[in-house]
């Protein structure tokens, strides 16, 4: 941890690292995987910093508000209705884009996963036939390795933001916080062909968190009109070079995505409503649907295409879809115990896993940081170790007789999916843990949650299977490649689930595969803690409705469990990285603190005035990391009732827009405010929308530092203000439900002398970590309610 | 018109009146259908009048907001780990039981429906075998006369608010509108008895708006511990004494409603997200699943009971649930042609029908405010109409020959539901009119869903069939019954879908029971304008999933083409209500406005000092009805910095907080504040809660009127403001989004002697119309953007 802190302090400033220092000094936990990974300063900073694909970057947050400010007002005044109509036009045609974009790329990335590992598996089957055991496990050794150094080496080098789920850098960013590279064309890229190399390898990892991820990044580079380098310079495009129109299409994007990972249209907007999303608004679900629809159609018309067998070993596989509709669901009120049982015990394993995760995680922080090298390895090891288990475990498994009802071409099952496969057994004979380990995870899936077959697999094969999926679960999401989540937590859920079936099988009739599938959804529960969501994507997974009453049990179940032991899984990843995600609730102690308390924990604000000199707005802008100055207009004559000289709050100006103005060198030699076709003349909206510019990147000459600059059409004259008396707690929800960057604190006295703003408050400032760190004693009194 | 203003006329302040004869004049609509049912002043006020149950009302806003006083903070800084868990535990006991009621009510009703129609029906049918037509005429007029009857005198006399779906209200009360009597004991009682009378009458009419209502009900009165008289007084329901925790109650209330109508538990919880609620929180998400869950166990234990045949007619029918599973749907690229044209047309029709239903409703609420007898008079001239038209157009439709593929049981069908009726049909023949009309409605949806039958209905009975339905649908919703507009909308896109079926019975394989389906959510999409719920709804009615993707394409093209033409109809009966619900989105004109203009075209703020006499506010508590009073305390010395004195905004006082201090007598002799010990022992957090009081119920002795009162343990010191030059659609969006009553105006000057407060905004200081009506000249720029 000493390196790593020291890797940061050329990015602090002076009383940060003062901070730093008493927080060492002060912190009683000395074991290092129980600190968090990164550590901020003890009074309240701006400074930001988070674990981006394993490097940690600056953070920026993001401006959902509408910046109120001249040159904006004479901009959507101007815009005529053809405008409008070009918006809306466009803003229906981007989420079609997203759609059918995602679905196409979805459709690819499956095509390739079930060729590639389909072509590997054939190879080992017919080496498996000749007995030439041992050359089968070079080849699929040595096949899986390649597979995971492709994926890895193109993370690690590439595109460091690729690795991983990708979803809690989602749920941040529609929260309001950006981290950098995220939604880059590089990442898309190398997300698709890692996660294909990944899951082809036959890692324990899925494809549905990143396909979520690469939704997210057509729909930010379709926002911006291309990679960031070679952008699509599009007139009607500028109407979506803002924060909010982005957000819009990046929730679009994540909703596609579920929906093409599972083919599950309803899911994929409730699973972007009630775990990704942060603001929601009824006109938005209706676009987001109308993506994921388009999303439904390009899978279906690919399907279609592909079971005429012109997509190579695709058709018969792919798209996970297990459908369950033909099993003829009986259930009474007494299964209700099962079902309970299901839901307990799926709580207590998902928050178990939960916990181990975390601590596999960080360790594995500690060795990616180390290098490149490191992480390859890493990723090299897991490969390795996944492909031995897979192909030497199925050895311990007794070979079992093909049940006499079965055709000989359903068993056993060669050199294509299915049940039963041959393996090492002589003919007329299935090894079923070959069955659910030498395979693709798809068809893992569909054989475990395979209906009408109580006696396929054995109790220790079931065993094995779980044993070694919670290892690899544990051991495989942390490396440097795509991964997603969903599919392990699916296969150990199924493994646990089907054990639990044949435990019960004499206390119930419900179907074993079902238990399977109840099994997976109750992990699911226990570790994600979605609810609706999750059982609408069981729904349109499952295709039977009459499900839906015990699913829905043992998911509430499950996530009742669940959440009395640990958060769920994103909220500890979001943690690990150090994004500053705003919680919907306040924590209770917050109403114990005023915002005007809060505001004196900082240094003060830094404020200027309306028309102030270029050479105090660029010390202003070298010295501080702020992005808002307000702005205030001394000895101003109110326009009513008082004669006396006021002091006046202008607004709030953005560092982006300070930038531009040095940047275009829009000085005045006198001190004056400039006149509206001035401002008309020299600025356009689309200018202020540019935020790239750094201030090391604009020349000032030093005779130009003597100059002013009108800053009052550049300022938002409308910012969130909030009293001084005003607490903490109501003000971060107001920050939260509005979607604010900066909220300014106003005094509650009025009086001659009394400074009109008293301080700003920013995302870091309200996150209760970073309080508690400079108020202390707010911990004690913390046990109290978790507000409503 | 004119006698309706003057009855206003009371309830208004003299400036109110003035405006309003002003309003007159500048009006140029003369058709009386055009204008609004309820007029405004035109500057702005804060007096809200709203038609509630066909009667004008006073409405109030709820306070969401946490009131954070002094007896607040000491409040739940006493409580123990043990209150916050009674707290939780009984926040699920109460959504275990919103679940568990609506769901037995919702199995008595359907219980009642169906034995009640069914036996009315059986005993016509007699009559009909036996040829007696005109006796069966008799008997069948006047059953449904006397449920009609029945139905509509306890609406009439009892609960006028029970009349109609409820939806509207309960939509504008999860808004923040609070409408009188909405969720009382002998609304719900009358409601339930209502809606079994009205739908076994035969009108065209569902259950299904009246369940939600019902579901709310139940929920309210569970969260205040019983009727309003016979209020339980268990301590633990002080937690619940709340708007916020009630707001909570009722969401789970109106989706347990919506769950029980159509046994659709997902779908329940996505009508309420997407339609009704206004605030939505993830937690709350999983505690409506959780009531949502409970109402479908209870509902599947009633039909598994009734499938043993005790419960009379019940079993065989009841509980719609249009089951198409067992259809194999084939569907090609090239029926997106004839599906794209049943979106099309049902948003047409949809619009339409809101169109027309906005006229008919404006018509019908001119009769019914001329008095009881006349709302009565309605009801039974329709149910006449309905019945002689149920019973005689069935004459016109020429008797068909049963397909002999059909078993005799199977075809005729006498004495129960199902298709084929025989009616005045020989031995072998079938009605297909009656088998539509001389049914319940849920079973005539049933029949015209019906798949596989491709030649069962004539194109002529179908189109009776249509039009007949399009009339009652527009002539039978606004009386005073218990009406929902779920069963009507499907009815009649059933029939419209159906007809086009047999249109394009030669381009397409779509089964004509599916385009019946589809027809029917075309029409719910284009006159509801719901996508993604009634998507889930109509996929968990129908249990097939194959559906979807042709279902979620018909609902977004019916929306979008509906949405060109008009809002949607609860927007049309909530404005025709007067109620005043906060929209989404701003209007764009309102970025033009600051919060500071609206303020001084509002009378001035009346403002209360910290110690304040008691004389003033008994004077202004009886002079004004404005809600919040902002405390202001002049001459204070700030703790830091400046030496002058300063002028202090404490925070805001409630109107029901000024009463209880009146009430409870809490008076100081001199101008001093009160310690904090005498707070604690003269007021609990309990009393604040109590909002019944008027001021003419208090009364004050005139030697205490020279006393004091010190308001600072009773002030909120924390409330939301918002500087003068803050836009109006800014304001609005933070109004709506934290949920607000009263939103303080801050000056943006900081002087000696500017007032600390400029003016307070409410919720009807931020609606549209009242704008408009006080700065006409924003109308002009109206066309522009609608703020996204």
């Amino acid at each position: 941890m000493e390196e790593e802190s020291s890797q940061f302090a050329e990015a602090m400033t002076t009383h940060n690292m003062e901070g730093e220092t008493y927080e060492k000094e002060r912190d009683p936990e000395s074991n290092p995987l129980n600190q968090p990974l990164l550590k901020r300063s003890c009074t309240l900073s701006s400074n930001s910093l988070a674990m981006v694909g394993a490097k940690v970057s600056f953070i920026e947050s993001l401006d959902y508000e509408i910046n109120e400010n001249n040159l904006f007002k004479d901009d959507w005044r101007s815009r005529s209705k053809v405008q409008v109509l070009q918006y809306i036009f466009l803003k229906w045609t981007l989420a079609f884009l997203v759609g059918l974009l995602t679905g196409l790329i979805a459709t690819l990335i499956n095509l390739a996963i079930e060729n590639i590992a389909g072509y590997k598996l054939l190879a080992i089957v017919h080496l498996i036939q000749k007995r030439r055991f041992f050359m089968g496990f070079i080849y699929f050794t040595g096949a899986n390795l390649l597979l995971t150094m492709v994926a890895a080496v193109l993370c690690v080098c590439f595109a460091p933001t690729a690795a991983g789920p990708g979803i809690p850098e989602i749920k941040a960013y529609l929260n309001g916080v950006d981290t950098p590279n995220m939604f880059g064309a590089t990442t898309m890229f190398v997300k698709i062909i890692g996660s294909i190399g990944a899951v082809s390898a036959g890692l324990d990892l899925g494809k549905e968190g990143p396909l979520v991820h690469i939704g997210s990044c057509i729909a930010s580079l379709l926002g911006q009109g291309g990679p960031n380098n070679y952008r699509l310079k599009w007139r009607w495009l500028r109407y979506f070079n803002n924060d909010r129109d982005r957000r819009d299409l990046i929730t679009c994007g994540a909703s596609s995505g579920v929906c093409a990972a599972f083919r599950a249209p309803v899911g994929g907007v409730l699973f972007s409503l009630e775990e990704v999303a942060t603001w929601w608004r009824s006109a938005l679900l209706w676009r987001t649907f109308f993506s994921t629809a388009v999303v439904v159609v390009v899978l279906r018309a690919f399907i279609e295409l592909c079971n005429s067998g012109e997509c190579g070993l695709f058709g018969t596989g792919g798209l996970i879809m297990f459908d369950v509709s033909n099993v003829t669901i009986r259930y009474h009120v007494m299964d209700i115990i099962p079902v309970a049982v299901i839901g307990i015990i799926g709580g207590v394993l998902g928050s178990l896993y939960n916990y181990l995760l975390h601590k596999v995680l960080r360790l594995y922080s500690l060795i990616n940081q180390k290098g490149r090298i490191h992480k390859l390895l890493l990723c090299l090891t897991v490969s390795l170790f996944t492909s031995a288990c897979q192909y030497g475990l199925p050895f311990l498994a007794k070979c079992r007789p093909c049940d006499s009802s079965l055709s000989e071409t359903e068993c056993p099952t060669n050199g294509r999916s299915g049940n039963f496969k041959q393996f090492n057994c002589p003919d007329g004979y299935y090894n079923d843990l070959a069955t659910l380990l030498l395979t693709t995870i798809d068809d893992a899936v569909r054989n475990i949650f395979s209906t009408n077959t109580p006696y396929e697999y054995q109790t220790s094969s079931l065993l094995i299977f779980f044993a070694l999926y919670c290892i690899l679960g544990l051991f495989t999401f942390g490396i440097a490649v795509p991964s997603g989540l969903f599919l392990p937590i699916i296969l150990m859920g199924s493994g646990y689930g089907r054990l639990l079936g044949i435990a019960m099988r004499s206390y119930t009739n419900i179907d074993q595969g079902l238990f399977a599938v109840l099994g997976a959804a109750s992990l699911m529960a226990g570790s994600m803690r979605m609810t609706v969501s999750l059982c609408v994507i069981f729904l349109e997974l499952t295709n039977n409705l009459l499900l839906l009453p015990i699913t829905m049990i043992v998911l509430l179940i499950a996530k009742t469990v669940g959440d009395s032991f640990n958060p769920s899984i994103y909220e500890i990843i979001l943690h690990l990285k150090g994004l500053p995600f705003l919680d919907a609730h306040p924590e209770p102690w917050m109403r114990n603190l005023t915002v005007g308390e809060l505001a004196d924990a900082k240094p003060p604000v830094i404020t200027l005035h309306g028309v102030e000199r270029v050479a105090r707005i660029v010390d202003v802008l070298r010295n501080t990391t702020h992005n808002g100055f307000p702005v205030v207009d001394d000895g101003v004559v109110p326009p009513v009732g008082i004669s006396t000289e006021a002091t006046e709050l202008h607004g709030i100006i953005l560092r982006a827009h300070l930038l531009q103005a040095l940047k275009k060198k829009w000085f005045l030699r006198e001190k004056r405010r400039t006149e509206e076709w001035e401002v008309r003349e020299k600025f356009t909206w689309v200018d202020l929308a540019e935020r790239e510019e750094k201030i090391e990147q604009v020349a000032v000459m030093s005779d130009e530092m003597e100059m002013y600059i009108d800053l009052h059409p550049l300022t938002n004259t409308t910012p969130y203000t909030v009293l001084e008396s005003m607490s903490v707690a109501k003000a971060m929800v107001l920050f939260r439900q509005v979607g604010l960057r900066h909220l300014l604190i106003v005094p509650k006295y009025v009086a001659a002398g009394v400074p009109p703003v008293v301080g700003i408050l920013t995302r870091q400032d309200l996150r209760p970590y970073n309080i508690l760190t400079a108020f202390p004693h707010l911990a004690r009194s913390k046990g109290g309610e978790k507000g409503n």
